[in-house]
């Protein structure tokens, strides 16, 4: 509720068109919103048919199901990321479920087609691209054209570069890599739009679960590097998204 | 040199206006630009007059004074990070520095007065100011409306929230903050414009010199944070930036 | 035995209704009862009827079964915390056991319904609610009103807001939450009485099994808040019940 | 602004004693105090006298002096902690400032005279006692009584056992231990009151800054024990005082 | 081979007994127990009957039985520790195995009864019983005389109280504890005898598979702790058994 | 006061040689010596003139002179560790100190004569020096033998093995060293006497404080091997030393 | 396409023997190569027959199948590392594998006799052997002759020099070990040809999964030194493959 | 002493050409020479003119004459490692010193000219240049060519690639890098020779001072990647001058 809204409820108060009770009722139901912080509501109305999104980790097919129908109510697409296979197939029996196998996301309800500017998703290895797809299957549900740059490791330096034009026409560039990380800052090096950083937990001993690859790209000597959660794909593919559906400054 | 450029090299070799001798020279001379993936040089062609930057940390009062000389024959200003003030003090006996002490940057030349959008850069407490000013400074003297919103932890939510409107109203918001490092996941949670979170080295004991502050921001349960090494406010201000800029996606 | 008994024993002695035998019997058979720091018999004889408590983790059913019958035996409920639902099963086989799965607690013997105060156990997410519950059914088991508030991760600060009188109203709380952990410095900064900070295990990747929320929970810069192990319900659930029954200071 | 504040203020629009624009500034201008979670000012009037506090830490002696003088407006007493002795010496030719240098803590105005319940601050060696004089005398300025019990080590039991009558006695117990950090387990073990441990990073080698002993202490095998960060002496006093001030649940 | 040896030698080469090649084949056979610093056949001499040992951990049933057997040709009983229950079985069909499940520990032929001196085995909780189990046999093995206390963690001080008559008549004392481990420090505040001390991985969370542990023990504020890894108790049966041989110096 | 001493005040309250009130201060005034769990006041009785041991870091001069001052009139040497050469000159003023630089050990009174059995202090390269020397020279002020067995590092095999009759023929080995701290393996693997090993700060890079050094003497593969704190030269001289006083079994 | 690749691209286009087309095609088709920076091809030029490697850990069978065809097409042998049991299994009804189970790797394809040089693969423990075998059959297959010294840990010193023989005749030492890693400084203090260390992941507790031992190898106090990632015994054999492969300095 | 050198001993002593004494005096004098494992000796008569090494940190200027004097007796130069600035005025005042202070090593005496093949010593940034030029003067005054390329981080891969002709036609490449040390990763996947990598400490945050650089490297995705400790300058120069003067095998 904005300034206006409160002045409003304040003059029919005023004029007597509304009571005090219920101008109290009106001022407490949704006090949050009225603050103008609660972003979800917010960005709904600035951006219909974005899909909602869940995530599947830690919750039980019943769980998910439930919830995802509350969310089906409200009209859009839903998509539910980091179900297991068997979760996926239990909750397929209930609901129709679109399941991407190779990234563990889920969606129920049409996407838009819809699709705007465009998001490199590169990965380092071939066991990195689980995370890239999910990182690049977010995008494509938010509505972002994606192109996919995959086993172009800095090892063999050719085959990222001769990937390159993909990679420099892109408007956000999302480096997923285990194991030494080195992607992220040999990307940053070369392209000059945002490049988000995923660290993978590919990898083995002095790789530490992932650590070595986050530190390596937090310490990224390349400027424009933003970095996430080991293994978030899904939290590359959305701050990418919402950095390509940025609008000209005015 | 694009591809059109190779293009008119070897039309003019065919045509026997260029030698095959100053054919090469020009092919060989920049390599690189030529492949497309130079990025100074490359952005430099899009927008005139962008700093170039300099890092101080660890470079003599000489070294920098030679560097900032060799830039500034490329015409545009020059910023210096991370500039000690005895050292500033030394270069300002050379060069005319323009230099700002609480966050150690350096500037030469006049900076474009020309700024779009509107990044909010918001820090949690006192003590975060001096990285909070690296990134605001940064981000001014790349071209960008800066607004600052500081002391502001959410220890004291209220403080937060009575700035809301600067916050929301912000493209991007850089959220600064050292020990518990939860004020990135408050923003995330509240905006939904890209939040790049800047972990500082403020606290003591348990904070490990700004680890628990960035594991706190790596882990934000808010999605578009994305997260940039402990104290680096440049490179806070630099993504931001580059995320300001964008245009809209046709 | 605390310093009249001690006397009682000597003027017995010196009376001759106790020999020196005696006396020297009695004086070591319970020496550390005596010197009054022994806490369980110490408090027994204050708050009758609260209930024993075992650690049921890496105990065999048959040890549980014994301990429990053991403390059976000194009239109160028995609570065994942390007993997988397949101990579970065989202990039930031996014993009435009234087990809760969603926090893994069982309990013999029937529980005292009186209750006094009112802990809010408030945790972030879905996933935070197996220890939230262990906390919030602990406190209740020790005789505490226990309201939770679930659900409401500082990423979506308007669900927390919404909850806000629930948790104003308590007089201790009790904050859970994985991942990064923000909640109990939100909390901290909201409420004024004692709150006790449960950092859990959910998370993946940086949250390195709980130890990004343990930290940021350490640096809480709000003032009046206290952190126990990772994923200890019961240790915060008993804390909590300790402050809750504290009476006026005189 | 509670319930029954916005009530009134919406009557008195009503009745016409109130226009539209004095209502509309008054709920803006509080908008946070009025949703009642509003730390400071709650308690404030609750508890007429109680001091502010200011970390003055990484302050300069003027910011420190702004801030105090900004505080005393309002009444009441100032805290300032954290003060290295060069620094409170510049303050106090600004301002009456009573410094305590053994803890680093100053303080500006009359401190209330009355002191309820009894906290004991117990510390292991005679290196912790700047941490625990920072517990001790946070307490004692917010109010409370308080019992030093110094140099009880688990190394000598002894000197713990011979000093259990104050600690059994008292309400609340501080434990302040670096190096291995056993006190607070062993203190853990003996009261039946809550027991707030503070590692301090006293000690060399594998301590590695605190950390053990605050590893430990989150592992206490005793119930009823929350930490606070390393050193965070003044964590603990004002934790400890929270506690100590609880009126008996109705 | 020591000195007096090499002489020997040489004089019956000097004198014609033995041939050069004979004498080169003697010097070059067995050249480092000449220098004396082979360790095993060493002390072989010097307590005939001390079991060999074999860490059976990483071996298959079929490695352990080859080396079991190549060992039980030089007269001794053998000790394997660290084998599975499952090895074990399949060990049993081939060898005659005096298997100990509770600390996975397989004994072949006969333990000379001959036991010195005595060993207190003190253990923190039931959960550290198998790792204590591990020590207190392997010093049985080793000829020692041993005496085990168990459950007496320094939550509940009285048990341990109780039980310092057989602590403080040891010679030495093997203090096994997960968790925060601070039963070591209390043990060797209490003793004047040597403590090794072992840290087990019982615990969660912040225990780090028993860092905790490991870091409290290290820290000892008692002087005359001397700490072995993880989980060790091999290794702290092992040293504490040659400690228990020491013979009074002359 | 052990069975017999309270048997006698109980005979004497028996026999009217003792009043009720008489008895009852005797017992309360020093209850836990009368347990027998105290150590000092033990071993005082064991082994008159043992040295007073103070652990002088963190202690102003004054502290050290004032303790120094009370252990002195208990009639034995007063040893003090860690004082930096600036306060020992300090404290010279004050007493008569026997300054030890090289470890920074001062010592105040007569040290007996008498020295038994060997201990060897083995150290591995030069920097590690002042740690074994305060080791060493720990010993020897606890009445032990020491040889000094100094640059012996394993990367130069030879020095090592041709000091080896010194080792083999110790009774205990202190084994101090630091960067990857192989030392303590390849004396575990020579000897047969316990071995304490003392990891030391030595190093830079990749050994984080003597982390490296620890971690490596905590795995060691050979047994017998006890580990202290990074730097704790006191530590291991003093468990050394009480190794080496052990009597033969009975 | 170096620089006389270059030239004769423009002499063609001069000449008029090459279109301008088609000669862009040329420049732009293989631009990396021709920079020469391309590895695989460049050394394929210099050492014929050299197998093709693929990192087999995360790769389907049918990924492993796909990849192993095409390489096969190359002419050369094709080596899988780190392929399980069950994966090679299913594989080699595919195709026919040449599996050695002992260290995880299938070859696919004869395998050149010819070995040149000497590589000693020493391993502490038997529990390195696996990775002490994939190094070791790495090397072979990359064409050296390799010894293997097993079982040679630093705690048995002379079973390491019962073997130095073949260690000190070797041109690279590869030093294969967990626990406390002490036999690479052994090793590297005893031979002056290079030694690569490889830390393994056996051992438990405070070995944290290879921790120690790779600190204690980077920390070795020997030079000549260099080590790779834990458990990596493919990169150690490529590593000794590529040294021992040197040919003499001109 | 080899077995031909015992067999001579022998046959002396058989034929009375030498006495029993003389023999075992010949026989213990040098007794690891004679095993054939002392480094030092055994390399000394293969390359004659080799310089001994000091390493200098830790060390007074005294100590660092006199070991210095006492090895320029054997003929040969000496170097002496990390020697700062003050201290080695001191040492020039007694010893001429040739002191290069951007690495700070001091070399006594003259170097051979003579240096074969080629080492590429590469270094990321201008603040890694301390440590390469320690690693490069290093390798020159073993006796190896060296080329320097310095400032060629990968962010800004034009640079590095502009310097690849230095790089790829060296024997042996020393990668040195802080911050994200992915230019070892780089280089490895450019090259076919051994690439020797040195983490910096050069970087400020989460590069932990190197450890992000250093676990990058170690995870390198290029194979023939050895690491040497951080900001080991020497050992890498070391290495890669054991590597570049290997002889070709037969």
């Amino acid at each position: 509720m904005d300034r206006d809204s409160v002045r409003s409820v304040l003059e029919s108060v005023s004029s007597g068109e509304m009571s005090v009770d219920e101008a109290l009722l009106s001022l407490r139901m949704e006090p949050f919103q009225d603050l103008g912080f609660a972003k979800v509501d917010h960005h709904r109305g600035l951006r219909q048919g974005v899909p909602e999104v869940v995530y599947g980790a830690g919750k039980t097919p019943e769980q998910i199901v439930s919830i995802v129908r509350a969310l089906e109510g409200r009209g859009g697409p839903v998509i539910v990321t980091r179900i297991e296979p068997s979760v996926a197939e239990v909750i397929s029996d209930e609901i129709d479920l679109d399941y991407h196998g190779d990234c563990r996301i889920g969606v129920v309800g049409p996407i838009p087609e819809e699709r705007v500017g465009r998001i490199a998703v590169v990965a380092a290895g071939t066991s990195d691209i689980p995370v890239a797809e999910e990182a690049a299957l977010t995008a494509q549900l938010l509505g972002n054209e994606v192109v996919r740059v995959y086993d172009v490791g800095v090892a063999g330096m050719h085959r990222l570069l001769s990937s390159m034009e993909d990679v420099m026409t892109a408007r956000v560039v999302v480096a997923v890599a285990g194991m030494e990380g080195a992607l992220a800052s040999v990307l940053g090096g070369m392209v000059d739009c945002p490049v988000i950083a995923v660290p993978t937990s590919v990898g083995y001993g002095a790789s530490f679960g992932g650590l070595a690859a986050l530190l390596a790209m937090l310490n990224s000597c390349a400027s424009g590097v933003g970095v996430v959660n080991i293994d978030n794909g899904f939290g590359a593919g959305y701050l990418a998204s919402t950095i390509n559906h940025m609008r000209s400054p005015e």
